[in-house]
């Protein structure tokens, strides 16, 4: 069943080629098609396109098939197009011709740009909350090993000291900044298309602020054509700050499949975090870390993808837009995916201690030396000299004693000021009134 | 059940994460799995590691397992980690402990390599039978509407003369070039990784040539080391090919969905290849050509997404590198797929006659008048400038007549000269002495 | 002269080739390292590492050399490494010994990473500024051509009635986004990295919270090692932000192109606007948004090359980073230089009355007509048929009236509530008070 | 001076923005542009369209002008547009008039669409020589020494022996494979585009063929559609082949950067090759082989960024094209720089030896073990439960020698064969016949 079916039959290899992984990407999209034709169809009788009545029956039945989609009852049909043409399908089977009703005022690009959008609003709130488990951990690793001295490299060179307080907390503040843009993402996706049709609006006295407050949007997409071209665009923009927090991740796993190499020795795991290998009996490997790496580059490549799908076209649909859901949906699932297991796995890290006192880590104290030349009154520029002759000589003795205390240093990690910096970017998620209007159109 | 099962088990939050996709893609790879170990057994006989008798009863169980997944019998059981893995299952299931020997002296590093290049080279074989067949087809419509003119523009300006002659034998000859790279990636490719381990080799006398020779290999990858670099590198390499193909397929969609479009209108299809619109009744889109054109923008993203993957990464294997599977894997259907629907639509093109007669298109003709004047004596710079007040002036008249003689013009296309092209390019593939040698594998 | 040398000689190959174009962006860094130098002097005086006298001289010697740059005065010599090098050469020549001490609590990472910062916030403030010009232009075409209808398209098909007034709108409308984009890399920007030395703090008793008030920072990168992993995520997030107000720009020159194409014909442009061909005569071709387009797509290819340079790379600094600023810093001029270019441009746009009154277009009102018969009670699936009938059997007669009235829509733009919106997000920058702190440090 | 000027002036903002980099651009494309008027000119001069006087007039001041290039004696000029442009205007203020003759025939087109497969074929043969180079100091190393073991990793934990000669002898092997791209590309380009003026040819009895041989490409881009269709596509196809050489450099670099750190410790390099740190005087970094991979990965994301801007744009020339110049052409100088300086780096590394005395490495040798049991009739499944037993009980001893007798390994490089085969692939290279061409045009 099409919603757009003329008298002549499409052929069935252009059917096939053209529905492609529609449909199975529509079950992702399939609750957030029901709440948006909730609010759709209040605003309808709002303006008379609708009797109450009609309303009335429908809303029943459209919270009905939301509860029934939230328990996974609800399937795509093999020959019904799309989430939209089911949904349809669902109630002019169950209510007749008044089914067909919801469309009005409606064409099929508002209504997936809404269903996008409504579905955007909720894995970012999936995503944030994991952000912030993993944030916690890190914060908590911080705090237990704040101690606990490794080296700090530059160049993958030993450099100067570092600490695992210093490390995991760093990743922690990383993920700050990932969320400012996740936040940036979540309000270009929180503005409603809904009432521009096919992307230049329609001649029905549609009420599209009401729509806009029905489903807790902070805004319209007010201009027609510009709602229209949020698609891709939105992705897009999403698509960037998941690859931040991608970026994140695959740098924390890089560094952790480096650390528990034989050849670093700074941390491990217990065995069941890690696997084998089919012809090396000594094997434990951190597939884990390599997976999240890989899945990370996997998302990071992921807004290029949709640059490529999309630029150089004119305004205005085009189909090729619908082929950004197959990689972009799943992308959620993938990062969220990542950011628990990281979670799951860094809990149970084990840390190595005592690192430092191998001795060929004792170059790492060199600055402490030379700073100390110049705290006494020599220029930094002599003070490197003294210590480079030294190193060179074989005179260089090492304190093994690091005195940092400014901001942020070893000795001073401030991780209350990253912490107070994380919820600032937290409150500024709207999820509770966003979360407050869906829960009034469903039980309303 | 996993090759590498220690004491220990694997917590099943990491086991989930790590498996992903792999069974749903090693069923792409399952046939390939079974050939390489015909060859990988035949070889170990022969260097007195199986008894001949073992050989022959693993060789015929694998050969009967290879019939099965031609027939579509053949699943990754839950629990299962890989292909490699359910075949040995099978074989032990059927005969014993024997089963297990399939694996001496290899890893499975070298066994999904090798599973990597033999389906790359099946696939790469489909894809040229499909590009000829899609060839073939341009090239008969660019003979049949030789004498039918279109503008031909620049800067999406009209330029000069052009026709349907040239633009179908252009996309013909396109393919060609395609076809080259994808030559090169083929030859990567045919190279025997086999006896490479997890990329050091190993200290059982492996024959490395005489599998070499049964698989229909071009050379070994001689070097180890090397030959587990070819991980990674070889699915780039070939997604690049890939994707400059798709590059064509893609053009030729973007002019396809300009050249239908009201505006030009210069050709159409028959209503069963066009979609429709959910609110608007006059719409016949071009869906098919809007969704080859994205997909061959997705296979051109593949390459960087493979690079960012693989990038940074030092020598030896990472986990990593199986991730490039969930992508790659698809491409070549999805590449296929584009060719098929390409050929199978743009055969039934309507093509509209006599569109130069427009009076829009006249200023087309411009340099041909300059031309003339040139053919007279005047200097091209001097006869630009008087056709160009001409225009300004709006004295020019247009000849409507087009004279190109000259190789690859309007008037002398030189499809034969592109068709031997295309040819030796063809030839330049050992399809043949490759299914040969596969052939007496699977039936000595 | 390197502040690193050791009592060797680089190779010249070496050095030739590790310098690379480093002076030649470092100039772009110069005024900004000069700033950051005041601060950190100023911080050293505070905490007794240099007398109040010291800082004088060298305080005063830097205004004037911020001067001496800001009038062009200002060279990296052939054989001085950097912008850091050179500016402490100034000073030493000036000075004397106490020039070095800049450098002191100090490495070049944590330098140029706050050069880089304050970089980005200058270049973030002039790219806002001319996005609003050209937002203000566009928004002014929109009013004055609001009752000009053009087709709207969808799949390159006539779709319904649209309006030069919507196309106008919707691009302004799609710099609002950007613009939050762009707010959140300022926020990411605006944290100050100085004090993390070279990536793990430093012995010396910094007060890194004193040079985050006077450089007008709004907070501290804390975590010295997450400081360090500033270099690179930056640029990133800050390419990101910059592709979305290049994929705004290369959109609107794609419809450009197409419109001025003779075959839409909907807007022309001044001569000395566009460009002619060297063969064809009546050629006027619209290269500068062909420009826009190409050098949108470019920067939108930026966020990649940096990912690709810094994905699977460990913590801590890498040569590596300092390539990301060849492509990188020009990406502002380049930018910057398209909004210029598109507002001087754009603003002189001639748009054609009457567009519609071509038969061709008389289809655009199917969905005006299946609506009129809803609004009479139709269901639209039915009006939708009998529309689709009519325009089969030639019968369909447009109504050529265009009647929409919903926020958005032609006929109720809001472009008052588009405006309103750019003011919010403009207020978000708080570019003066950072330009405060600034005016402070250079004139106290 | 314009090509194509008419009787308004443009407007100097748009000049500016237009012109860009193509001066500076296209100094690279100089003496191709003037080889390839030379050949133009002798064939206009057959076909009657130029006088034999003039020819030869005209031929020797372009010989001229060639030899004046070669000996950097050639600007153009503030004010003239491009190379072509400044050949004409040279021509005229030499020999008045008949020096506009040049360009009878041709468009700017063609013109560049030559230039650059001429400076295409030109440079591919620098990089040839200088992989060859590179390839030829790898094997060398690789004998030298073949018998230094180093532990061979994968997922970056230690895994098997491997020796040096592996090492080097693999990065040389992928040479070959990244050579058999590079040739596809040169044979890409290989292909004459001249005639195909604008992209739709000529009304000229222009002799297509005989520029071919004249020039010395293998075939002509046959149809003229599909020449101009070269532009943007050669430059693609000839960057991945680039990319793939990048890739080896990169991972090479890689490899490098993690064996020269502390933690590792396989090789180091003499001091005047290492580069030093602003604040750590201990150090020596590597920071050639960083900046190695770093622009590696620059050349990497170049076949992404020419896809961007060419991606979805319809058959014909656009403006667009010409920006890929800007990042195709240095590309050239940064690949052949950094073959250079890493054959000029490694081939005075310094080799560590007994490397795998340390206790660290004894379980590289667990397969060894478990083979030696499956050889005396363990089957390997149960050998390698042995030796995980062994191991996890600290029963394990490990054997420290390594008998490995296969094609390619450690024992057996076979270093010859990959030599045979660089040849092979070096001989596929038609540098000699396409050298004598274009000495016979300069010489004649």
């Amino acid at each position: 069943m099409k919603l757009w079916q003329k008298g002549f039959e499409v052929s069935k290899e252009i059917e096939k080629f053209t529905i492609g992984k529609d449909r199975e990407m529509d079950i992702f999209l399939a609750p957030h098609d029901v709440i948006g034709s909730i609010a759709h169809i209040t605003m309808l009788q709002s303006i008379g396109l609708l009797a109450a009545e009609e309303l009335s029956t429908l809303k029943k039945a459209l919270i009905d098939l939301y509860h029934q989609i939230e328990q996974g009852n609800f399937v795509i049909e093999e020959g019904v197009e799309d989430v939209h043409s089911q949904v349809e399908l669902h109630l002019t089977r169950k209510l007749g011709e008044v089914g067909k009703k919801i469309h009005s005022g409606r064409s099929r690009n508002d209504q997936v740009l809404l269903d996008l959008k409504l579905f955007i609003r909720k894995e970012i709130e999936n995503t944030v909350y994991l952000v912030k488990n993993l944030f916690d951990t890190l914060i908590q690793l911080s705090e237990t090993y704040k101690n606990v001295l490794i080296p700090g490299y530059t160049h993958y060179q030993i450099a100067m000291p570092s600490s695992f307080g210093l490390w995991f907390g760093a990743y922690a503040e990383s993920l700050i900044d990932d969320l400012i843009t996740l936040q940036a993402a979540y309000r270009v996706a929180n503005k409603n298309p809904l009432g521009s049709a096919a992307g230049y609006g329609s001649s029905f006295p549609l009420n599209r602020t009401m729509t806009t407050q029905l489903l807790g949007f902070e805004q319209l997409n007010v201009n027609v054509v510009y709602a229209q071209m949020g698609r891709g665009k939105t992705e897009r923009i999403v698509a960037q700050a998941m690859s931040n927090i991608a970026a994140t991740l695959g740098k924390l796993a890089q560094d952790v499949c480096l650390y528990i190499s034989q050849n670093f020795g700074f941390i491990s795991f217990p065995d069941e975090l890690t696997t084998g290998s089919s012809i090396m009996p000594h094997k434990k490997n951190p597939d884990v870390f390599e997976l999240v790496r890989a899945k990370a580059n996997k998302i990071m490549a992921l807004p290029n993808e949709i640059t490529l799908i999309t630029t150089n076209l004119a305004s205005g649909y085009h189909r090729d837009l619908q082929l950004i859901k197959e990689n972009f949906i799943p992308a959620f699932t993938e990062l969220n995916a990542c950011l628990n297991i990281t979670n799951y796995a860094i809990s149970q890290i084990i840390v190595k201690e005592g690192i430092l006192e191998d001795k060929r880590y004792e170059h790492l104290f060199s600055v402490e030396v030379a700073n100390e030349l110049v705290l006494k009154g020599t220029s930094f520029r002599d003070a490197y000299r003294i210590v480079a002759e030294q190193i060179q000589n074989g005179t260089f003795v090492a304190p093994r004693e690091v005195k940092h205390t400014h901001e942020g240093s070893i000795g001073n990690l401030k991780n209350e000021v990253i912490q107070s910096e994380m919820q600032k970017v937290l409150n500024t998620f709207p999820f509770e009134q966003v979360n407050k209007a869906i829960h009034q159109l469903l039980n309303n």
